[in-house]
């Protein structure tokens, strides 16, 4: 399938490696196309492109953008580009500007994800993978054998079946409907418990699993 | 240990049966000394008192009121009854005035724990047990054959280290340092995925382990 990433930092360049690997028609889209010359030598199938050229080419979009940056870069990809696609949201709502931890910038009576789609209700966004690093992702399998969890928050069944789909190829093995959009604030909220894990594990090389 | 547990609601209920169980000398606190009747009849090594009351019996005391109320009753248990014990506090900064899933009463640039420690600042405020329901707070072996995980934020180490000794002898296996009570933005913010879980799994009789 044709995918379009926006975001060339570490999470636009490990799902669009991933996408590539996976036999996908991959364009990742930045700002700076010099910064990935290196990082395309070894990803060659992978093109690059603007933001409006990346989600032109995707017929799902992924937000791999700093969560202060994504309403930006959406705007700039173009409303015609991302209408009634699928945009699968993975950033984070976090404010790096004041040093670690990061604070979020929205508070439980919103989302990220909700913003994103309302500046663009025709796009079908779907919330998901913003709770774990890049690598695992993408690599679910390695930590703990995929013996965990991962949530997916969206408003349209259809496209949240879809990007379910591919989080199964990717290696996921359970996978939580959490529901509507809304519930986007629950996984972004998470943010804040995951640094601090992060900081008392001394990793980042880790996930939750529900158990019962 | 003498203990004070204010809040007469399942949380404190719970506590107070469990440490009753474990021998400890306890007293719960609440508003109203006749709701607690019939649960009494069947608890009776737990006495019943004021907040003031409750706050004086403890050499430990347990926030387990809810977090619209916590600042209020702790002001009522009165500063001299809470000067230098342990405050556990379990509360949670939810508003439910607007219906499910109530909201966040905090953001994630503070946390009730830490509004508790700068309102009694003589006090050791230990927050933990947040995060999950009533009875697996006080019998976590119940889940997963205790192969779950719980998270405990202070300032001072040696109440913290004092907590987890009491929270293994609920039977808690894995206790996370998450660090100073700052860190409690991080257990408190949890509860909106906490919440969404719940209406995804339909059950509340859950808790998260981590993995690597």
């Amino acid at each position: 399938m044709k995918m379009g990433v926006l975001g060339s930092g570490m999470v636009g360049q490990a799902i669009s490696a991933r996408l590539a690997e996976l036999d996908h028609d991959v364009m990742i889209g930045t700002r700076n196309a010099a910064k990935l010359k290196e990082w395309q030598s070894i990803n060659r199938k992978v093109k690059i492109g603007s933001f409006a050229e990346t989600a032109a080419h995707g017929g799902m979009v992924f937000n791999a953008t700093l969560g202060t940056a994504s309403l930006d870069v959406l705007k700039m990809a173009g409303e015609p580009n991302l209408n009634s696609k699928i945009v699968v949201d993975i950033s984070n709502p976090l404010d790096f500007s004041k040093g670690f931890p990061p604070s979020l910038t929205v508070s439980d009576t919103d989302s990220l994800a909700e913003q994103i789609q309302r500046a663009h209700p025709s796009a079908k966004v779907v919330k998901t993978l913003n709770t774990i690093i890049a690598r695992i992702m993408v690599y679910p399998r390695e930590v703990a054998d995929g013996d965990h969890h991962i949530f997916i928050s969206a408003n349209d069944a259809g496209a949240k079946a879809q990007v379910a789909e591919l989080l199964k190829s990717f290696g996921w093995l359970h996978i939580i409907d959490l529901g509507d959009l809304s519930t986007a604030r629950g996984t972004e909220m998470y943010l804040s418990i995951w640094l601090r894990l992060w900081g008392a594990l001394g990793t980042g090389n880790f996930n939750i699993k529900i158990v019962k």
